[in-house]
């Protein structure tokens, strides 16, 4: 089953389910408007939305539409929670190396986790408005997992109960390997000291490969690798008017949320 | 006028104006239904609020009440951002020269903060739950500020206008002294690269004065003190039944919010 949410309907957006070859939605607006909506009764909600998912990919969902991603919000716009975690290690390690630190051996069992920003998400295709380019404008990608409501001091056997993704993230090698904790491991150390309420978003911090051939996914990363390997980095940060494109494929090829296509501009006041 | 939430009516809890006493409260449910629901039209919604607050203290709200405190839950039981500054550097000061560490410049003009999390606030009344007491249980007297959307970039002045809080907070000696940034400062510091939603909680951080004889507003500074004094700390962490009351109250010693009162718990699974 695939989630998502048009722009239209409010700040939370209008919850749509999506089909599985990203082509055609349907409005879920029966079951539940929004995504925070079905997420505060997932129980209950998502075996109506898992009937109605089947049946718009046997093309027999009434209200059924082609899929402009450009109508697309983020699927939470706005989100009570998102705690990142730093599960690929290689990244922490390659960072901290370029300014000649160690790693704590702590960071190999403690996920190291931080709170960040979760009530002004970007649509896929919106633009990315930035005040000014001498912040260095990076990149990141990674992949996340949305919970219900998680009890406080959750075991990570307890946590996984409340994580929902599609398995197929994992099958993706940039994403599967070299991944130090998994997302119920991450769930229940955010969960350790406090409960956490649903539509809470559990990242998983920067993806990197100890493979340093399968590239970066941030331009911090990369400039750092260069940094090691030429004494300096060579890639700039981003500048108005670059786009990215940043996209999940199965191991077919195909696009498993579709792609976040995104421009850098300027703020106009 | 001040506001708070009923526990009933859902996640988001109920609305309610409270009388400038702290007797009497009236449901604001004609107006909006909860409090984020008033932050998210917050332009239309506040005067309304304000007229309903005029006649609860003139004694002519229909449908007034006498508020039992244990009935409230967090003003917003969940929000969607809480971002909180380090405004009062005398705590910064003392913890860092307790560790043999400097106060670097910057502190001074550019407020630190962090992003805290925002998605589970207890009730004023209601215990807290902690898995262990060996985690060191602490608590922390600070205020904040609620806006509602705040333009990226927004400048002091402009983040001014988007704050809501009573006036008389800054009346009492122990906050409205050594607090090195203003609400409108921080604020604008956290808008810098992006825009705030309405709802978002701005915190001042821990408040400490200069004053040593002021005692402190966390254990952990209170414990710093004893130990630059003394050479270790006296003052132990919270145990399980220990309870505790933060109010802030103006130069009459009337209480401003009401009191919160909270007892320290165990976790029972």
């Amino acid at each position: 089953m695939k989630l998502g949410s048009l722009k239209e309907g409010g700040r939370d957006g209008t919850l749509v389910v999506v089909s599985r070859d990203l082509k055609h939605a349907v409005k879920a607006a029966g079951i539940a408007a929004t995504l925070q909506a079905a997420l505060d009764d997932w129980a209950n909600v998502a075996p109506r939305l898992n009937a109605l998912s089947a049946d718009l990919d046997a093309g027999q969902a009434a209200g059924a539409f082609a899929l402009d991603m450009t109508a697309l919000a983020s699927p939470l716009p706005r989100a009570y929670e998102f705690v990142d975690g730093s599960a690929y290690l290689p990244h922490v390690e390659r960072v901290r190396k370029a300014r000649g630190a160690e790693v704590p051996a702590s960071f190999y069992t403690d996920p190291l986790m931080y709170q960040a920003t979760s009530a002004g998400f970007l649509g896929p295709r919106d633009p990315v408005v930035v005040p000014s380019e001498d912040y260095g404008i990076d990149l990141e990608a990674e992949v996340v997992v949305v919970t219900d409501d998680v009890p406080m001091a959750a075991t990570p056997a307890e946590a996984a109960e409340h994580t929902w993704l599609n398995d197929q993230w994992f099958g993706a090698a940039e994403c599967g390997v070299d991944m130090q904790f998994s997302f119920a491991e991450l769930v229940a150390h955010a969960a350790k000291t406090r409960p956490l309420t649903a539509g809470t978003i559990v990242g998983s911090g920067t993806i990197a490969n100890e493979d340093t051939g399968k590239g970066a996914s941030c331009l911090a990363e990369q400039r750092t690798v260069e940094t090691l390997r030429d004494g300096k980095p060579g890639t700039p940060f981003l500048k108005y008017g670059d786009t990215l494109r940043i996209e999940v494929t199965d191991a077919h090829g195909a696009s498993i949320f579709g792609a976040i296509e995104q421009r850098i501009a300027p703020l106009v006041r």
